[in-house]
């Protein structure tokens, strides 16, 4: 294994099991990997993105200019990257980020339906050549995800938005996994958590050698 | 004159005078061209794009990426142009703005050093071909400026830059107006107001006939 820390990410829609996993994940990392990790999120992930955060999140009356909103994800990531991500990498801790710029193409440009060369661009400005070195899709259909965030309580600006909406982020994601096939590993978030965990446990060591 | 308003910006660095001399263009397209005029200001200008003004302008602990600083101003940008100021110049009102896109040339790519080709690439992404139809820059020399701000009291994260940050915010602003010498009309904003104001008077009225 190199020097440098490895960047993974954590991807899906709403409901279907992120922060359950992501603390799965961690916990692989660090008991049977025992590599040093960083676990972070987007946006957010520094005290300025966070704002950046509640700021995009928040329910608001004033309609939110779609470019506005891709300025603002792609501003709080050129803020984590550089200042957080990027510094734990060079000395060697992986980072494990729930979303990252993923969620950009199948939220903006699946779900919003914003041209993906805009994104492209603004990702080759604000990220250069880095991109995770692995990347954990959780996938599962619209109706279930939906109704186990519903369940969860008070949606956010992205939650409230329409059904027709996160299957369009669907398509989304798993037309990146498509475009990227080493880096993206599609778990199927439909089973028994314990059988979900098991898919994911495997994939992770059979890519990730100690 | 067309049906569309006219789209007026007022630039300088700190200490310059802009409030005063903004509340009397103001007040010169109210009273003597008796035009219907929208005042706004950037970073701001909507209440999303006031909260990201609070973010950039805050002084914070936490060291500020240059490129999430330059998204954030367009974030900012992009939400105002299109829900506020060209709603209103399409409905005939003109738009009188403290500060916009020549102030990042000016902050971020003289002061701050950044590449002026990134700051015209998102320039025309969150644009398009809009650009003000006239500029007016309040021209002082940098100390004369700086004691002027200085003595109005607390500082904001910009106004605490050291003074050849502001030499170089100037020159970059004096090189945007030599490279559009018909929208800019350079202000000596050194003599007493009263003068400058008669400056501003002319210029204005024998740009924009009745």
């Amino acid at each position: 294994m190199s020097q440098k820390g490895l960047f993974i990410t954590l991807e899906g829609v709403e409901g279907v099991g992120k922060s359950t996993n992501l603390q799965y994940i961690h916990a692989l990392l660090l008991d049977e990997l025992q590599v040093p990790v960083m676990v972070t999120r987007e946006p957010g992930g520094t005290p300025l993105a966070e704002e950046l955060r509640s700021v995009l999140l928040q329910p608001r009356a004033e309609h939110v200019n779609e470019l506005a909103e891709l300025m603002l994800m792609f501003a709080a990531r050129a803020q984590h990257l550089h200042e957080r991500i990027l510094p734990s990498l060079r000395q060697g801790t992986w980072v494990l980020c729930d979303r990252f710029t993923d969620a950009t193409y199948a939220y903006q440009g699946g779900g919003r339906g914003m041209n993906t060369d805009v994104i492209a661009s603004l990702e080759q400005l604000v990220q250069g050549d880095v991109r995770p070195d692995l990347t954990f899709l959780l996938d599962l259909p619209v109706e279930v995800g939906l109704a186990r965030a519903q369940a969860r309580g008070e949606m956010d600006r992205f939650e409230s938005e329409q059904r027709t909406f996160f299957e369009r982020v669907r398509e989304g994601y798993l037309k990146r996994a498509q475009l990227e096939p080493d880096r993206f590993i599609i778990i199927d978030a439909q089973p028994p958590l314990v059988a979900v965990q098991a898919q994911i446990r495997q994939a992770l060591l059979s890519r990730v050698q100690k």
